[in-house]
C-alpha cells in the first residue's frame, strides 16, 4: 500500500464500507484475503495495528516520521514461512510478535529508541483474513510490551505463493553516537542483557515433540505433548528482548553492542572480529544469574538479548550482567598447526563461533 | 543481514576471502546461492550496490541515515515473483531497477529528495548468484540514473520458495511540508509529469507476443517477436519516474501530489476522494504534449509519473504539463438512478476510477 490504505482500491469489488462490512460478517472467520480483496483486508488489518504517533500516518505515498536527532537508525529483516517459522508451531500472533521484536532489538542494539516500523506482508490468496488480523495483533502486543509509543506507520500488502513479512524499523539516537560493534577496547567488561538459551531450548522441544511420525511439524503433537505451556517454547515464539536496555547501555558508555540473534558465540565472534579483540568468558561459576553460560546459551540463537562491552568500573545498567572481559586479540594453533585468530575463549580454550546459514541449512520444510 | 554484511557468518563453510573467491571462480556463472552460502553471496551482491553516503553504512545491527530536516519520509513496497514480475519477461537488472524506481517515486511524490534505501531479498536456494548480482546492478543503474547520491544503506538476504524483494525508501523534505493527497483546492490546475501509458502498452505487448501457445510467459517468444527492442516494453521493465520533479513541485507550491502507480484514472480518484473534489480533465486536444490523454494513459499503470495540483497561475515546474482543473465535488446519477460522487470527469462524463487488485486478480502464473 505504499504506506497507504487506499492503494489498489477497487470499487468494482466493494461498494463502500457497508458492502465491505456485510461481506465480512457473512464470511465470518473463514474469509480468505482473495475473497475479501485488498481494500477490505487493509481496513481490517490496519485498525488492529499500533498507530504510534508519526508526523504523518498512512494515507499517502509515504509516512513521515520525526527524527529529532537529525539522523535515524534503520534495520530491515524478513521472516519467511518455512525457513523462519511454521504455522504448526507458531500462531499468527506469535509471528507478528516475533517480526516486531527482532527488528526492535536491532534498533535497541545501536543504543536507539524505536520510533516506528513499516511492514510489508505477502500472503497467498487463500490465506484466511483472520491470519492477517492475528499477525497485526501480534505486532500490537509486541510494540505495547516492548516499545510502548512506537507504531506501524506504513506498509504494503501483496500476494505471493509464500507467506512472508518484511519489517523495517527506525530509531532515534537522542543525540548520542550509535553504539557499533567495532568499539570494544582491551580491558572492557563483557556483559549481556536478556535471556540466554530459552528460545533455542524451545525450538529444540518443538523439533522433538512437535512433529509427526514423518518428522513434519504437527500442531496436534505440539498440543498433546504439553509444549504449548513450556516457557521455553513461549520464548521461541515470542522473544522478549530487553529493548530499553539498549539506550541505557549507550547512556552508560557502552563501547560496543549487538543483538544476540544467532547465539552468544556467533555474535560474540562478530563483535570480536569487528573490534579486533578476543573476548574471554569468565569461568562458568562467575557468569550469569544462575552461574552458568551453558552450551545452549553459547550456541542457541533467537533470544535477542544484547551483548555489550563497557569500560572497567562502569555500573552496569538495566538487566546487564558481567560474563567476561575484552583481551588483546590472540591466536591459537589448530589441528593442522596453523595459527588462527581467536574470537572467543573460555578457560584457555577457543569457543567455536559458527552457526546457521539460511541458504545452506534450510531443509525445505514449511509446515 | 539486519543492515549488516556479516550476519549469519559461517566460517564452517568458508575459510576466508580466498576460499570464497576460489569457490566462486570454480562455479563461474552457474553457482547457486545455496552452494555459495550467505556470506559469500552478500559479499558479491553488496559490492555492486550503490553505497550512497549514510552516516553509518552496513556492518552493524542498523545503518544510520542523516535526516537534516528533523523528519524523514518512508515508504515500503514488495515485488513478488508471479504477481509482480516474470523472469521470462524481465531480466534481474530490470527487476532491481523497477524495485528501486517505484519506491523512489513514492518518496518524490511527497516532495522529498531520496536519502536512502534498504532492501530485503528472499531467494530460493537454487537461485543463480548471477541473478542476485543482476538485481544489485539494476539497483545501481536506477539510483545512478534517477536519484544520484542516494544509496542502499542496508538490507537482508533470506531464503524462500518464492523470490521477492522488499524495498524501503527514505527521503528528506528540506524543511518543506510534505505534499499530501488531500490538499487539492477548487480552481487548482491539475498537472502531470512523466510518461503516460508506455508501461501499460509494454505489458500488453508482452502478454500478446511474449507467451507460448499455452499462454505461459516465454523468453524465446519475447526475443523472436522483437518486443525486446520496443520502447514501451523498455518502460514496462525499467520505468523512468521524474524523481526530481517531486521536490520541484513542492517548491513551486503544489497543493496535492501522488505517484501514478496504478494509472491516471485510479490515482486521480484517490486524490479526488482524499481532497473532496472532482477532477475535470481538459478536452483531449488541450492535454499532454501530443494532445492526448488516451484510454491507455487513463487506465494503464506502472508509469510512475507524478500527478499534482497547483494554484492557478503557478508556472509549472520541470516536466509538469496541465491536463485539467479541480472542481467542486459533484455527483452523478448511475444506471440505478442513485446519485454517486464523481472523482474524475471529462466532457461531462464520469471516468471510472477502478483497477488491479492483487488478491483478486493474480492468475497464479509466475513464469
Amino acid at each position: 500500500m505504499d504506506a497507504t490504505h487506499d492503494e489498489h482500491q477497487h470499487e468494482h469489488r466493494t461498494d463502500g464500507p457497508d458492502g465491505v462490512d456485510a461481506r465480512a460478517a457473512a464470511g465470518a472467520q473463514r474469509t480468505t484475503v482473495g475473497a475479501l480483496g485488498e481494500l477490505a483486508v487493509l481496513d481490517r488489518v490496519t485498525r488492529r495495528l499500533p498507530a504510534g504517533s508519526p508526523v504523518l500516518g498512512p494515507g499517502d505515498d509515504c509516512a513521515v516520521v520525526a527524527a529529532p536527532d537529525g539522523r535515524f537508525v534503520v534495520t530491515t529483516d524478513m521472516m519467511v514461512h518455512g525457513p523462519d517459522f511454521r504455522w504448526a508451531w507458531s500462531s499468527p500472533e506469535d509471528v507478528g510478535w516475533k517480526a516486531a521484536a527482532t527488528n526492535l532489538s536491532d534498533v535497541a542494539a545501536m543504543g536507539a529508541v524505536p520510533s516506528g516500523l513499516v511492514v510489508a506482508i505477502a500472503a497467498p490468496p487463500d490465506t484466511q483474513v483472520a491470519v492477517l488480523e492475528g499477525v497485526a495483533d501480534g505486532f500490537r502486543l509486541a510494540v505495547d510490551a516492548l516499545a510502548p509509543g512506537c507504531g506501524v506507520v506504513g506498509g504494503d500488502l501483496s500476494t505471493s505463493a509464500t507467506f512472508s513479512l518484511t519489517v523495517t524499523a527506525f530509531g532515534d539516537l537522542g543525540g548520542r553516537d550509535p553504539v557499533v560493534r567495532s568499539g570494544a577496547r582491551v580491558g572492557d567488561v563483557l556483559a549481556v542483557s536478556g535471556e540466554l538459551g530459552a528460545a533455542a531450548r524451545g525450538l529444540a522441544r518443538l523439533f522433538r515433540d512437535g512433529v509427526d511420525a514423518a518428522g513434519e511439524p504437527d500442531v496436534e503433537r505440539v498440543r498433546a505433548s504439553g509444549a504449548d505451556t513450556d516457557p521455553d517454547v513461549a520464548r521461541q515464539r515470542r522473544p522478549v528482548p530487553p529493548i530499553a536496555d539498549g539506550p541505557l547501555a549507550a547512556v552508560a558508555g557502552a563501547t560496543a553492542m549487538l543483538d544476540l540473534s544467532d547465539g552468544l558465540a556467533i555474535d560474540a565472534g562478530r563483535l570480536a572480529r569487528a573490534s579486533g579483540v578476543t573476548l574471554e568468558l569468565d569461568p562458568a561459576e562467575a557468569s550469569a544469574p544462575d552461574g552458568v553460560v551453558d552450551e545452549v546459551a553459547l550456541h542457541g540463537g533467537e533470544d535477542h538479548g544484547l551483548l555489550a562491552t563497557f569500560p572497567v568500573g562502569t555500573r552496569l545498567p538495566g538487566g546487564f550482567r558481567r560474563i567476561g572481559v575484552v583481551r588483546e586479540r590472540t591466536s591459537h594453533a589448530g589441528a593442522d598447526h596453523a595459527e588462527r585468530p581467536v574470537d572467543l575463549v573460555r578457560g584457555g580454550t577457543p569457543v567455536p563461533t559458527t552457526g546457521w546459514d539460511p541458504y545452506a541449512d534450510w531443509d525445505g520444510v514449511a509446515g
